[in-house]
């Protein structure tokens, strides 16, 4: 196998743990106003509505919109659904939006990624917006080389653009890269499209509960327990 | 003045000495193949042919292409000229193209960006494209934050699009962002846009004997030396 000129990244579970960084911003609103809510809750409750907003754009149904509008109008839909709507104001609800930029990275991805840039161009290939990739990395030190994904593809994944737009914007053919997710789903999209896949078990992503992803289901190129484990390929 | 949340840089001449970097890559080539050629005229010649072909593309009379086309083609005209074309094969035009991705930071920028990305977005807002500028910036070492300008735009500077559409990607106001060019007609551009203006002369950009941008010849908001100065506004 050749060596890999590019790897990249889904960022939403793969590089950071979003649930833990929702939680987290929303705990401190909640404490401030005496809500009595349990914040993961609440994470998972923003985050189910993130394919469905998705998938519209998908679909045709509407054109593109960076996933910070996204976003922002499922907050209002969650907080509609908690009856906690009149409890934010338009500035905490933007503030509260923003929650998206402050996700901690999983403890391995920093060092890894630093490893891996020696060699080998390193890039978010995320649903998220580059203002939302670029603040998140900034946030949590990820040393990205540059931002692709949805944007730059003007659509969202597991849709093939949003793939081969990234591939194209780097200069290099699909075989040449290296797809990395925590999502078997995602993985199968990028294979299509002709990349190289490694899967990362993020067993903790969804909370101690979680069923999905805790396993490869394909037959992908590199498995791999932490990001540091592809510097050397 | 309120503190910037962003700066955007021009590059080619502002941050990296392109012609010195395209010289030393073709003089390589002229060595090796015994042809007696001036290095640094050479360069000049194939700069020459940038802004015409891009003018192509922002008058509508072509759609967008990336500058490295743009490059790849105007050698060809250049070695034409030169009546150089026999010289090179394919592989080899290919990789003297690349020089474009190999051309070193005046000596003030790694620091001086390092230094400024501690408290703002520092991005490219260049012509060049995603895969050049990252290219650039691993050879280099520069620290951007992620990557703007023409490709992200699909036009080139110094339509108002390539600022505008820059500015947006970030989620932020004109007046938020500074723009910083060596070249006075891409601040009055940027200026047009509503952005912050930083001219930084580059009195070498042309050699010895250049005669344009010496001076700053409009009402920039900062003037300066070195682009360190930019950390404490």
């Amino acid at each position: 196998m050749i060596k890999p000129k590019a790897f990249m990244f889904d960022v939403f579970g793969t590089i950071v743990d979003w649930r833990e960084g929702v939680a987290t911003v929303a705990k401190r609103f909640f404490n401030q106003k005496n809500i009595k809510q349990n914040p993961y809750a609440f994470a998972d409750s923003w985050r189910a509505k993130y394919q469905p907003a998705m998938q519209r754009i998908r679909s045709g149904n509407r054109g593109f919109v960076a996933l910070d509008t996204l976003h922002r109008e499922n907050l209002n839909l969650v907080l509609a659904e908690l009856d906690l709507s009149d409890e934010f104001n338009e500035q905490e609800k933007q503030s509260l939006n923003r929650a998206w930029e402050q996700l901690p990275p999983w403890t391995d991805c920093v060092a890894g990624l630093t490893a891996i840039k020696q060699n080998a161009i390193i890039a978010p290939c995320s649903n998220g917006s580059i203002a939302l990739m670029t603040r998140l990395a900034r946030f949590g030190n990820l040393p990205w080389d540059c931002i692709l994904g949805a944007e730059i593809a003007q659509t969202y994944k597991p849709n093939p653009d949003a793939y081969l737009k990234s591939v194209a914007a780097l200069g290099l053919s699909p075989h040449e890269i290296v797809m990395v997710a925590a999502h078997n789903d995602d993985l199968v999209a990028a294979s299509n499209c002709g990349l190289k896949t490694a899967f990362i078990p993020r067993q903790k992503e969804h909370g101690e509960d979680q069923t999905i992803d805790l396993e490869p289901t394909g037959d992908w190129d590199y498995i791999i327990k932490t990001i540091n484990e592809l510097s050397t390929l």
